[in-house]
């Protein structure tokens, strides 16, 4: 049976539990939360977490700060009694870039309970312009994108060839200019 | 259950034929793969397709260009005999740019086979550096990365108070200085 309102409900009850503790960091509950097996994974914004130990020892080494987040867009879909998907879209700021990101979660009922056995975290690729433009906090209004998105691409193409003439240690800079 | 050997055969199968298709970009296999409902969702790279026409409307409208990947780390991992997740590491060439990315699959076995029923695929961010130098190709030696990195960051406060500075449409240019 697909998506049973009983599931639902305790799914959607432990997906409020584990975004409380994600924010506070509260990263004992995060650890009880996952799956502790060299199966569980947990593929970050970086990070490829392969098994428990991994999950936690991330946790663990976390900065604590900044970690509040935005979400819109969950989505939890179940199977039966003992499986459920549960998605997300989230803005979050990252070094202090704000970003669009999404979340996936795999969860299986076990005889100890409910356990995150796969997770997948990630934030939506940005362009060159977009990461650029939110490092300075510049606004491209949209109709000038291309344009800029073409400039970046020429201005590359013009860099290319200088960045691929080698310069040694030994090589001396020209003299200076004399009229 | 757990990665029974049967159920993990099975799945292996069915992802070469998915991977085959993915890089061959056939259309209607790769939207036969997943599951024909409105709670089917693939996130990627930076689309969030929720329901399975959304999901078959991109694979139609996306080019069937470079889509060749080199994968590693493929890992599958079942529950009993209709659950499945199949997660793999992958790296690929996106507008000129080597990329790390990461994908996760759930298949569930339904009475007409087995099914994606939820994916999520993404690369794994850059920092403004990282992208920046794989645009024009510059390595970057690990030992200097943080400097570098130091030296984005005050450039880009140096920036800020300037880009700061709203200027009109009516602003004119400073006279030459004539001395």
């Amino acid at each position: 049976m697909i998506n049973d309102p009983e599931v639902t409900a305790e799914i959607l009850a432990l997906h409020e539990e584990y975004e409380e503790a994600l924010v506070g960091n509260n990263v004992e509950k995060l650890t009880a939360f996952f799956w502790d097996s060299s199966h569980a994974l947990r593929f970050g914004v970086v990070e490829s977490l392969y098994g428990s130990a991994e999950i936690e020892a991330f946790r663990k080494a976390r900065s604590a700060v900044n970690l509040e987040r935005e979400i819109f867009n969950l989505r939890i879909v179940t199977f039966g009694t003992a499986q459920a998907i549960v998605t997300l879209e989230f803005k979050r700021v990252a070094n202090g870039t704000p970003r669009h990101g999404r979340q996936s979660q795999v969860w299986v009922k076990f005889p100890e309970g409910w356990k995150i056995v796969n997770a997948h975290v990630s934030f939506t690729a940005m362009s060159y312009m977009e990461s650029a433009a939110a490092l300075i906090g510049l606004q491209i209004p949209p109709e000038l994108a291309d344009g800029v998105q073409q400039n970046i691409a020429r201005s590359a193409q013009i860099a290319a060839p200088l960045l691929g003439i080698a310069l040694s240690e030994q090589t001396e800079s020209a003299g200076v200019f004399q009229p």
